[in-house]
């Protein structure tokens, strides 16, 4: 077969025998594109992929697949759970034919409760989830009567929530902190984070809204640190027990897990061009 | 009976007689009650009950039913269509027992797709449908990539939609006007309708959003002037097409109505206490 394709150059210069090479060699190592991602949440196990469950993952990845004709491995910035939403999600995936996956055509594959925002080149060293320098999350509960149409990405409190205690137990807990009480533990894996926002708003149809930022999260903690300061809101808990809890290296059994549809992964940002292959080597480092 | 009834009394005094038949009169006499709504219109063959189908009147009422044991005759302020939304639809009735029917025992009888915000004893005079001054419909649509989220309540637009000649097309149907070519007719009703508000609005998002209120809209009217709106927005009419159908008396066929699922009652307002009697003799007069 290599002598055929070989014997079909003959008669060709050598400049256009390179440049053929070039084009073989552009095909066969594959482009990264960056993709920008929403989706409700309701109807999925979560990002992950799971043998028999519809997934975020699973569908995109079948969509790029169909779209480049090959396998492709897809790395998210954010693997949600089942039942979290995300209006920023960002994901790459190195494909051979990048010319054939836009925006139109991916959605024209997904479903409407997946919808992709944008598709680019990435540019060089850039890594979806290393090159991460934070995630945003927002975490909806109301204590009225909610909203029908909202039902599906805000919780109802059965009980008052009292925004004044939980701002206070919110502030204790920013900053560097190991938040081991507040994590699913991985072994070996860290669980000192950098949480520099949390903070609550209360909006005109009396919805709770949490802001939590952090360079990353581990498992189960943004919902965690949630449930948490909802304790104190409901009166269940003092304003200063979450913080007394910052430093535990082990999960606090106290601490619930605040339900899934409350949460919507909302933004993850990414340093400038020149400096996203040095923060993924470095966030590759501190993890390890 | 009437006379086993009248020999209990015996014996007791005249006062005495004359207090319970007034408690007997208060109970025969139902209480009009003012009930605020809200609903998610997507699983919905609209509000007014219809055999076999699953409609917000025929789940309210049953509830209000199971209440106040007994029939009920539900009015509403709005009736929307199958798909359309409402965060604040009003509706009256008249019961026996007013005292069981709560936002809670309501609530606890309905399902998640309709929420009652309030339940008041009604003013004197008060009526849903006739008592009303206006009514405040926003219409969601998006040239964009759609926020899944919020697809259940955001219509998606193909084309580019310029809000600029929408903006100048919908100023020119404003103000008291007969919308005969934006209404499905029904026969010997007027088509006059003061046009107080009809305005678009881009949000952060891209979405578009418009506000349209009338004293009061005949059948189809609000997806019918958003939908010559579209066609304006999307170039296929010019701005000044929409303000030239006005006066006509029949429905217009190249007027298409806008898809349900955009539109949303978000308003009904009503006069101070005094004036509610006299506001819906006022608007039977009118509509006769």
């Amino acid at each position: 077969m290599g002598g055929a394709a070989t014997s079909r150059l003959v008669g060709m210069s050598a400049r256009a025998k390179s440049s053929m090479a070039d084009e073989r060699s552009r095909e066969d190592s594959p482009i990264r594109l960056r993709l920008d991602l929403a989706y409700d949440g309701t109807d999925f196990s979560g990002w992950a992929e799971q043998p028999g469950r519809r997934t975020v993952a699973g569908l995109v990845r079948s969509a790029l697949e169909v779209l480049s004709r090959g396998p492709v491995r897809l790395v998210v910035a954010g693997r949600t759970d089942a039942g979290v939403h995300a209006s920023g999600q960002v994901a790459h995936v190195d494909v051979a034919r990048p010319d054939a996956v836009t925006v139109r055509s991916l959605n024209g594959l997904l479903p409407p409760d997946i919808r992709v925002r944008a598709v680019e080149l990435a540019s060089p060293g850039f890594d979806a989830r290393f090159s991460a320098l934070d995630r945003r999350y927002a975490y909806r509960v109301t204590d009225g009567i909610p909203d029908p149409l909202r039902r599906h990405d805000t919780v109802r409190w059965a009980r008052p929530l009292d925004e004044t205690a939980m701002q206070e137990a919110a502030a204790a807990l920013r900053g560097l902190h190991d938040f081991g009480a507040f994590c699913r533990r991985r072994v070996g894996a860290t669980t000192t984070r950098e949480l520099q926002s949390l903070s609550w708003a209360r909006d005109a149809q009396g919805v709770l809204t949490a802001t939590v930022q952090a360079d990353a999260f581990c498992h189960a903690m943004v919902r965690s640190l949630v449930g948490a300061l909802l304790a104190v809101g409901d009166g269940r808990a003092r304003p200063s027990w979450p913080a007394s809890l910052l430093g535990a290296t082990e999960r606090c059994s106290h601490v619930t897990v605040a339900p899934a549809h409350g949460l919507t992964l909302v933004e993850v940002r990414y340093p400038a061009a020149p400096e996203l292959a040095a923060r993924a080597a470095g966030t590759r480092r501190r993890r390890g």
